[in-house]
């Protein structure tokens, strides 16, 4: 058992009886080496991780719906896919979001910027194609 | 009128009124100029990009909370920061959900891979601390 682990004992009971479960004395059964052994509490955090993930997908996608309808939008309307001042906008909105929510406004920034540069990737194939 | 425009005629009547409304005879005013005029379908769009927005932004931070726990439990238990068995689970469930939900499986891949490179950052800052 890690020092680490040691300090943490009675407060995180979890984790105490984590570390049992994942002895290295019990490493050797069949049964262990088959169901490589996951600690419930992880389990625990990664259900959870999943359940996020599978809402951040749908969002998304519908996300990818309205830029998409924007991006026809913009092709007929023959504007621009690119919208420096709104997108100035949103960086700013979405910062003061995330420090609201406890999310590092770096990190929601850089998010920003991945997801616009495949929203204009995708107004600049419609234009394209129109 | 553009020709892309005029091809939707009657079937896309938001678009037929936006025209109108950014037509450059219009911009001479100086009212036009002061509000730079969003076309109101494009305003419409944009509104709901805007909630969808927060809501990744809060259930962003809602993910960091739950891999920051799980960062602390493996810093713990000596654990590695990142698990590429799990990941690959992580990345076929989120292909299965993007295709079902009409999300791009590559960008749900590349989206994927961009938060697990922030959250093994997280980890390993954390285990340097411990």
């Amino acid at each position: 058992m890690s020092e680490a682990l040691q300090r943490h004992d009675g407060t995180h009971d979890g984790v105490a009886s984590v570390a049992a479960a994942t002895s290295p004395s019990a490493s050797g059964s069949p049964a262990a080496a088959a169901a490589s052994p996951v600690p419930p509490e992880l389990a625990r955090l990664r259900h959870s991780i999943d359940n996020i993930d599978s809402a951040l997908v749908h969002l998304m996608a519908e996300r990818f719906r309205a830029t998409q309808q924007v991006g026809v939008l913009k092709a007929e309307l023959e504007l621009p896919a690119s919208d420096p001042a709104r997108e100035a906008e949103q960086v700013a909105r979405l910062r003061a979001l995330a420090e609201e929510s406890g999310l590092d406004p770096v990190f929601a920034e850089k998010f920003f910027a991945f997801i616009v540069a495949e929203v204009i990737r995708h107004h600049e194939a419609i234009a394209a194609q129109g």
